[in-house]
């Protein structure tokens, strides 16, 4: 751990909704002092939702940040109806999607933007997916559209920038290599 | 557009040397409103650097948000003195890693985390890169090490948990439909 900083002073800046913003000053391995501008997140999940027929589900949705319409693999943060990263992502499976699986199977693990956030996405598969007969609520500001595509379909849809975020990109590559 | 929401107003929380917060209220579809907390970010470039014999370049560095020491593609944000995100893409080369390259291609473009930021991320490919004449100095409160790893030791490090962010994760997986 050479290269580890040592937290000196943790400010809270703002506590909001989806995110808090922190600034830490830090002790530099050189005995100098930084600021560190930090984003904290609950942790995400999002899930490889595949059709028995090899078709992916997709959600259509606005990005006011990217002021875009984009198209991603379901997923959505940890909140307090979850036990966990896993629970997370069968309720998105379901609110999002209106699905269900035998299983998921974690796929992979990752932080989003690991400079200046602490995001954290677990990505899950889910394969032999089955419409519920229950479906939860989405949340009441979130309005989106599903798509079934295939993976030439998924590809194309990067090609235009639709398929624009990190973790959709990471599931197609996923997809991809398996195959 | 049906799903676009429409910006009423913004607020600037805060304004950093990394990131800026806004708080933003925005019409919905329904005509009601909602918040939403949006991180802005300048954008930023990431680099695969591979060399003749088809290793990649690698920066072990500490990561405050996350706690632990990385492995990730170089990369970094777009700054003052970087005239596009290219410019940027050959000054993280230099400056992190300490090489140049013929030319650089562009891989993909993605936005880190939709749901909250807009950082976007471009993504160069750089083959048969070599070490530069004229090093450009680190940001003084940068310290990293690099490490030239070839696809197994990458994928070895991806299953530790050492290379654990989107980013080099897209790289890696890049590289591997590639070979």
């Amino acid at each position: 751990m050479e290269f580890a900083e040592k937290r000196l002073t943790n400010q809270r800046l703002y506590h909001g909704a989806v995110i808090d913003l922190d600034l830490e000053t830090v002790a530099l391995p050189n005995g100098k002092t930084a600021k560190r501008e930090i984003v904290r997140h609950p942790g995400a999940a999002a899930i490889m939702a595949l059709t028995a027929d090899q078709r992916m589900i997709f959600v259509e949705q606005w990005r006011e940040p990217l002021q875009q319409v984009t198209l991603e693999v379901p997923a959505g943060k940890i909140d307090a109806r979850d036990v966990d990263v896993e629970a997370a992502a069968w309720r998105e499976l379901n609110e999002e999607a209106g699905y269900t699986a035998d299983k998921l199977t974690l796929q992979a693990r990752f932080y989003s933007s690991p400079g200046f956030a602490d995001e954290r996405m677990s990505l899950y598969l889910a394969t032999d997916i089955q419409p519920v007969t229950k479906r939860l609520a989405l949340d009441d500001d979130e309005f989106l559209r599903l798509h079934l595509l295939t993976l030439a379909q998924a590809q194309e849809q990067i090609e235009a920038g639709v398929i624009c975020d990190a973790k959709t990109l990471i599931a197609v590559q996923y997809w991809q290599a398996m195959s």
